[in-house]
């Protein structure tokens, strides 16, 4: 972002035009201004989100119901017109309406204006909790970022063995699910195969609601081969996960040899061999 | 597969057999009419499990039972049918019936048939889930057939591991489950030692429904050291596990042996013998 | 404490101060006399935590109650004199309370006084049990202390990691509730959108108490999602902590610095500088 | 064992004690005899576990009550004679009386001579599973043995750390089930302080019965604090667990460095510098 503004005060430093100033102002906080919009937009965001949160009170929207709508509504088209400028002041309109960002905006106003023909969807505007994600961004919370980056970058080393993982949990539960609903049967809360699965998804993720639990004595043995299997396979993805964070948290151990004594292992920002001193 | 028929057609070039051409389209995925046949598969794997799952819901049975009734039956025959054209066509028709696959593809057939003289069992035929394992091998998704076999190399790896640790497991619940039958009695819920190991079952996995718990404050005393217990002790597999994939998935070991003492087990990165110093 | 007490007996030998005498006795645990003091303190304090608990119980009380109260007073008396020595005998008394060992015997004293005015505050005098921390500090156990140091260096290390998890599992956990909210309402027990936020915590946590659970099937469908996760990104923080007690625990890395250019995080077995090569 | 024997063997060959070939039989396992005891003792266990397990099921204990009652008698008169003979034959019987198996041995016969005082108390025999154990080291799994040692050997090891995590854990419980008790009350569940720190064991390690359950929004916002505390920490004794397997289990590198490249980081069971193939 920087770089592309400072492209364009170069190349015409004379005009600043208001749509840079905007922009500055709504997407960056190096200036006072800009810091001040990003304080006062996490304000809001987070006044609406309680406010939607106390709407679905009913013993709170009983007494302070048109208030909390007046609040949603001044919320909804505060953020629609923030929504607007965002797209007239940034220099590609199309590439962030289609953004992660972009999207979480619009779904952050929809819901409101759902409402008027689907009562209760209003509440879905708790999306706008998203929203602040961004603000986290702007303010340049760097480190917190980098350690996101890396959390993200081994969690993204590791999706493939997740996928793995994850498809045979869904293979196990179908099937344990259906052997119960053949055992138990519906009188004892079973009473559908999709239910059975529901049932054993609640089991195997050791949730254990009880709403549902086996009966007879054979399921309770096949609950109890549930339960073990789900109690010793969660350190698949446990496993999986920390090995990739070991390689992408990993101190950096350089591949190069010493060219006078051959040792290896030297750190990769080190400039001279630790064991002879010779230069690297 | 493609050098056993790279053979064939080489040896005789002329004579095209079906059982060959056949094969090719059961068993490949290489040329059109294979992948064909495969997405053709998936589609009615699918098609034939949810049918099986809306079967069990009784308000869909009660409406279209006979058209579901009629479509298991269609699938079965379909199944049956290809599973003796791959008998037919394949080079070891024994090897092919016990393999994993073989078994597979027998039993999501058989329940059918059974079900004849058992009601009921013809849910199991959400075993056919299992099938698409095999279409997951035939259209090559490789990547991720790597990723599955380094999981199930370190999960061998720690089996023994694994096995001394479901061993212990098993010998807390039946003693925990033992002395809480003693200390709560059937009143409680506690009606017999193995309703209670069921319970000791679902605590020190920590599932805990809740269908059965301790009321006693000795009962619950003992409970409270099981769930400690179990808590503590899912570190045990997890540790194994991530150790073992460290390994599986970390240091490359050459496969190389030495060419003058024939041992093997050299860091891929060794250039010398670490037992007889000879020049790998 | 060892070494100020030294330059204090080497610069007044002949003036034993009852100060010094009491503060030896108190904070430390080298004499026999101070070794005493420190045993009978930890006894009092269970017996006093073991007093509140018992106090809790209606059918104890309905008994005993005039007992305990006394007993209640007594070690609130006892150690209110004890918080009142120890700020006389103290260096910098006011550095003392408000260090963590001084707030707790703040705390640990005062619900008992509060308890006049609010009855059922002299409950939270349970917090006395953290004094009990001291005593392991004062005892010198030294090896579990090193332990703990490295346990919380570790957790430390890992603080913003741990961080962004946290605030992701907070935004699941609201946009789930709300979720839940719209599809379940309250008849099905899911009366708020805070009250489904509680839910979809003891969801993910994988606790499942099972006091408000899914009945519709999308909602039984959204819960599964939620249980899955829950159980996929508990891999989360504990690949995070596991990396850092790998590295906490693990190499030694040398305290010592370069005198040449004065760089440190050298390996404990380098001999040479690896930045400049200079000898270490 | 074996040594010992030759021993025997060796300074008096004519003179096969008895109490030898008692030994070998019922100690040993390599002889045919020893083979065949060990077989029917872990049969009779097997057995003898089973029948207490059934005896506890009331609908089988009306009706085979009494062979039951025969069998348990039975075992417990075969089990008494073992004992008394593996008392006879050994070295040194108080060593063998004292030693983890011959507790087991005394613990497995006792209950049922004290059901003759106190009803109830055969159902303890289960603790016979245990003597199990010792099947195993005699049948010389010997590479099952050596996986538990490692595991053992990594436990011990973290035990300090594990120490300091419990206690970690006791103090939260303690603390948090009595803000839970004052927030609550008795009204809802936390009728006392124990019984209130029961519910926080049973909320932190994510078991979650539902029999205590908050009720007050307060209540419910502690709770979910407990949740998210019994969530995260897991990830410490996993972390410890993990480190202290990786150690144990860790392939052993040498510290040796080679005379000739000073290159490190070779197998300690390497002969030769395997980059410079120098003798180390």
């Amino acid at each position: 972002m920087k770089k592309r503004e400072d492209v364009i005060s170069e190349t015409a430093p004379m005009k600043a035009h208001w749509r840079t100033v905007l922009h500055e102002v709504i997407f960056e906080a190096d200036t006072p201004l800009g810091k001040g919009f990003d304080i006062l937009l996490i304000g809001s965001i987070l006044v609406s989100v309680i406010a939607v949160m106390l709407d679905s009170i009913l013993a709170v929207r009983s007494h302070f119901g048109s208030l909390l709508y007046g609040i949603e509504w001044l919320f909804t088209i505060i953020f629609t017109v923030e929504y607007l400028l965002r797209l007239v002041c940034v220099g590609k309109p199309l590439k962030y309406a289609i953004s992660f960002y972009g999207i979480v905006d619009l779904l952050a106003i929809i819901p409101t204006y759902v409402s008027l023909f689907l009562p209760g969807s209003q509440y879905l505007l708790i999306i706008r909790i998203l929203r602040i994600l961004r603000i986290f961004r702007i303010l340049k919370l760097a480190p917190y970022l980098g350690e996101s980056r890396l959390l993200m970058k081994a969690l993204r080393a590791s999706s493939r063995k997740i996928t793995v993982f994850i498809y045979t949990v869904m293979t196990l539960v179908v099937i344990f699910g259906s052997l119960m609903y053949v055992i138990e049967g519906g009188d004892n809360g079973f009473t559908s195969i999709p239910r059975s699965i529901y049932w054993a998804i609640v089991t195997l993720t050791t949730v254990g609601y009880g709403d549902i639990s086996p009966q007879t004595v054979l399921g309770q043995t096949v609950a109890s081969m549930v339960m073990i299997t789900g109690y010793a396979i969660i350190a698949v993805p446990t496993g999986i996960v920390t090995v990739e964070m070991t390689r992408a948290f990993g101190r950096k151990v350089s591949t190069q040899a010493c060219p006078e004594c051959s040792a290896e292992g030297h750190d990769s920002d080190a400039r001279y061999c630790k064991f002879c001193g010779a230069t690297l």
